[in-house]
């Protein structure tokens, strides 16, 4: 029974691993289509949802069987209940690329992004990418020292997005109001995508260590 | 065991119902403030957000020993589960009214709100606290039919979205990007509010019926 448990969440770990590295590659297909307008990538990832949402149930569906079939207590339960939380960040995150991807499509086929914000959202993507990468690597090593060094890299996206509102809230800014509103919203969506990659970092923290 | 069972999930439902009570008047004092540029009622909300928090963790706290006590199969186990899910969604809730309480603050004493957009803030914000009024009453009742409703009163919402767009973007516009901004993203805010309500109703759908 025990090994059983064992080998049920460890199966349960692989799939939020996958999940995290698709939501990776999701956000950067999406960076690809914001930046280049790119209109097939753009298709790809809101298609590539899908995927990412099917994981997110096969957790579901697994957690439930495991909580039904092995009725685990105290850290054993923990730590099904965590990947539960984990996986709906990390279902978001997935969310956020596609929103990012919509917003190139929306545009297209004029780019959603004007030459004066193209480096500060390679900035945001790097960043989100680094992040995403990330939580990968600590979901796939259980490792709550990298994941505590996620806060740090969320601070760096929430630097970017304070430079982001310079740049179009600055006298410069000669795009108009609705590139300013694509701006900021998508702004919102890579800072948001980090915010829940630092989510799941934390419950990765209070998994290993038992600690908030 | 059954009878305590019973009980103690019945205890969960009056928890989830007090976080969908709690984030509707935070949303309501949210718009008050937002809508009258009141500081004393932007930071009570701020404040309050803890409230919410602290049954959040309630909820998680009373499900995890449920779980490890009571080891509920089947059906039972659903309602657990799903209770720990709609949770989620309404804490989110309420950080969504604490981010329409601090753009207010941000704002203060200006309003963030132009003359030209009062009017449909004040009706998302009346379509937002229908919804969570609706939602309070499914989880109150566990009533899967008035929660099919919420993806209509959903649409009431995107379709008011929509219109704050079409003023923002519109060619009588005066207001400048800074306050275009504060208005999408408070659009936002109160769209994804609703979302969340959405989301909480097809989860007590889910758990009645057994249908997605």
């Amino acid at each position: 029974m025990r090994e059983e448990f064992r080998s049920d969440l460890r199966e349960v770990g692989h799939l939020l691993v996958s999940m995290a590295e698709t939501s990776r590659s999701q956000m950067r297909q999406a960076t690809y289509a914001l930046l280049t307008a790119d209109k097939e990538s753009a298709e790809a990832v809101i298609a590539n949802d899908e995927a990412i949402n099917g994981l997110f149930k096969e957790v579901e569906e697994r957690v439930h069987r495991l909580l039904a079939q092995q009725q685990p207590v105290a850290r054993d339960l923990r730590a099904v209940i965590t990947a539960l939380h984990i996986s709906t960040d990390i279902e978001r995150m997935g969310d956020l690329a596609e929103h990012v991807a919509k917003t190139a499509l929306r545009r297209h086929p004029a780019s959603a992004v004007p030459a004066e914000l193209a480096t500060v959202f390679a900035d945001m993507a790097e960043a989100a990418d680094r992040i995403a990468g990330k939580i990968t690597l600590v979901l796939a090593e259980r490792d709550a020292k990298r994941a505590a060094e996620l806060e740090h890299d969320d601070d760096a996206m929430d630097e970017l997005e304070r430079h982001l509102f310079e740049i179009i809230l600055g006298p410069d800014w000669s795009y108009g109001v609705e590139s300013a509103i694509d701006g900021a919203l998508l702004g919102r969506f890579y800072e948001r995508f980090a915010d829940h990659a630092v989510n799941a970092g934390r419950h990765v923290i209070f998994l290993v260590t038992g600690e908030n």
